[in-house]
């Protein structure tokens, strides 16, 4: 079954047991090849990577606290490579299985984490997202998936991207399971009050397709009647492909910055698509580097003033559920440009999102994201739980 | 022996006899893998190119010709990427054996070729040049080597890069067997009057590290005293960096066209350098594009006017001996871009040019080359076997 899904790294399978009696026992997990576990190396999706780098001696953040809760660690999954890509298919170790959509591609980089969770081989897994590493794989595959609050979580031993934008993300099937592991790893239990104010992207709902638009709209209501009050707002003024922009300036610079040693001394193999991200983020001027951190602000001072406490926004997860496998270079990149114009708020801003599963376009998943101002986290994984006890009673 | 040298590619060694009889019955020869052979898969130096293509039904003209002369293939060798690389190091196959600089590289691309005959597996081998993919292992590996001139020969078969610049050109040991070998793929014998006038490429000479100028003056010495007449000149009086930027230029823009639709559609793995220097084609402006097909014209005409019947030039083939293996990019990258200007002239002008062994730096080959007017090949055939008679007499 695991073969069939490819959804972790070749080699042997690792299993830690997790600590007696904790919060998360019973639960089983997977964690992305980018997080350390003590002895094991760290593969980060790309051949050379694993082999130009130490094995760890101790296990990261993020996998620790999972273990000492009392979570059970069967696997290290796939991403792609170093975990640059957001289709999530890795050139070396394959595509892992979209179980809702086997022909699609599972989304990426946390790719392996979202398929191992989906079709039900652990009960969540962690993954990173940086540029919506964790988003569109939960979009795409179906599942509930968090972006914390930047700069909330320990990412001590997962293996960086761009520092300004990465965080540690996780997945889970179902709402109850996603707010026990997301109590253990905020250290913060899910809020009691939800948010009394909805706002609606509708600069993103429109530049979706627009099946997906329709899609979501039983999602939106829903969410409306929990919330109570909503209205229409415009999240990115000057435009999501503007501020897309911005993301796609400043992620590949620090992309080149983590990884430029590494790609100079050892000269390692990669996709040929990888390698043309990396050199893009060798290629910025200063003066558009310049130009995107002023758009940076901007942007944070927008969402900060879009969503003071008890305000969400909602809008589509990613413009299009998930594409074929196997497409060309050149189809491929403006996908991936579309999807960065509604997942760069994330990068740019630090603001916590996540996805809602439950909708669909022709039987393909495609996920409602909700953002809330940043460290209201909490209150983002309690309205996740209020929108399933919904569901059910719909 | 062959594993220490690692001269063929992996898999299983092949072996064609050659038809009896011939002119050049009882030598054996490898083939760059590059070159078709009928039955086998041309690798072409990464693996997803073998993958990705046909396996060839007919052998490589040249293949064929040097079978149908009576001499029998022995293998395939390990090249460049795609033919990318003047080094010689490939991150799949690993680093042919330069036998005699061991701890140094072998020169590429057509790196298994020069390893193989100068370690004795073979009496010649066929390789490619576009930018120096003879030349260059001919002098780290101290063996006779040809650039014939562009067009003459048939390429069917021969897995192209930059149709303007591309030649096969072989190797050799030894001065008889050179011309053997040459007389073959030429189809015409070696001259029997030798060139009247040398002139002595200063401006290469003084872009040479002093030390292989040093070297090379006992060579030149003899070649004067073989000629009779001989001057100083400068052969390209843009720059020789004006000449390898053109070529620079030029080279990579093709190349992205012949390997740009392999590239998009597989998103092939390829080392990080390979890579960036097919995405260095693709981002050539059409105003650099024009400007270096003019310094081409400019360089045709400079050749043209230099090189009449009946006079050859002569340079250090490389500006340095072979650097040690496994350096890094930034250290290998400035020293590619000046091995490019001692060798933008064959991609530029198609003029022939033929490496003549017999110096050393520190016991690290370096190698002489002679330049003759296009379709003078034969001519300098002729020096070589008429150097090495006056080397024996020395």
């Amino acid at each position: 079954m695991t073969d069939t899904i490819n959804a972790f790294v070749p080699g042997p399978r690792i299993r830690i047991d997790g600590a007696q009696g904790g919060p998360l026992s019973g639960l089983t997990f997977a964690a992305k090849d980018l997080f350390d576990v003590a002895g094991v190396p760290t593969g980060g999706g790309n051949h050379d990577w694993a082999r130009a780098n130490p094995i760890p001696t101790r296990h990261a953040w993020a996998v620790q606290t999972l273990l000492d809760a009392g979570a059970t660690l069967i696997g290290k999954t796939i991403t792609d490579e170093v975990s640059l890509g957001i289709l999530g298919e890795n050139a070396f170790d394959g595509t892992p299985l979209n179980s809702k959509a086997p022909d699609r591609v599972p989304g990426g980089s946390s790719s392996g984490s979202a398929a191992a969770v989906a079709a039900g081989l652990c009960d969540t897994a962690l993954g990173t997202d940086t540029g919506g590493s964790v988003r569109v794989p939960a979009s795409f595959c179906g599942l509930y998936g968090i972006r914390p609050t930047h700069g909330r979580l320990n990412l001590a031993g997962m293996l960086p991207q761009a520092p300004t934008s990465d965080t540690t993300g996780w997945f889970a099937r179902d709402a109850d399971t996603f707010a026990r592991v997301s109590t253990v790893l905020l250290g913060e239990a899910p809020a009691t009050q939800l948010p009394h104010t909805l706002l609606i992207a509708v600069d993103a709902f429109g530049f979706a397709d627009p099946g997906v638009a329709t899609a979501l709209q039983p999602m939106v209501e829903r969410l409306t009647r929990l919330i109570g009050s909503a209205r229409d707002e415009v999240m990115a003024p000057p435009g999501l492909s503007v501020w897309a922009r911005a993301q796609r300036t400043l992620q590949p610079v620090e992309a080149w910055n983590t990884f430029r040693d590494w790609v100079e001394r050892d000269n390692p193999r990669m996709a040929f698509g990888v390698a043309r991200g990396l050199i893009a983020g060798a290629q910025v001027s200063a003066a558009d580097q310049g130009w995107a951190e002023l758009m940076r602000q901007e942007a944070r001072g927008r969402m900060a003033y879009l969503l003071p406490p008890g305000t969400i926004l909602c809008l589509p997860t990613t413009p299009f559920p998930a594409p074929t496998k196997g497409l060309s270079l050149p189809v491929l990149t403006p996908l991936r440009d579309r999807i960065t114009c509604l997942c760069s708020q994330g990068g740019l801003t630090g603001v916590p999102q996540v996805n809602l599963p439950g909708a669909s376009v022709d039987g393909v998943p495609i996920g409602l994201s909700i953002i809330g101002g940043r460290g209201s986290d909490a209150m983002l994984v309690a309205v996740a739980q209020a929108m399933a006890a919904t569901a059910v009673r719909d």
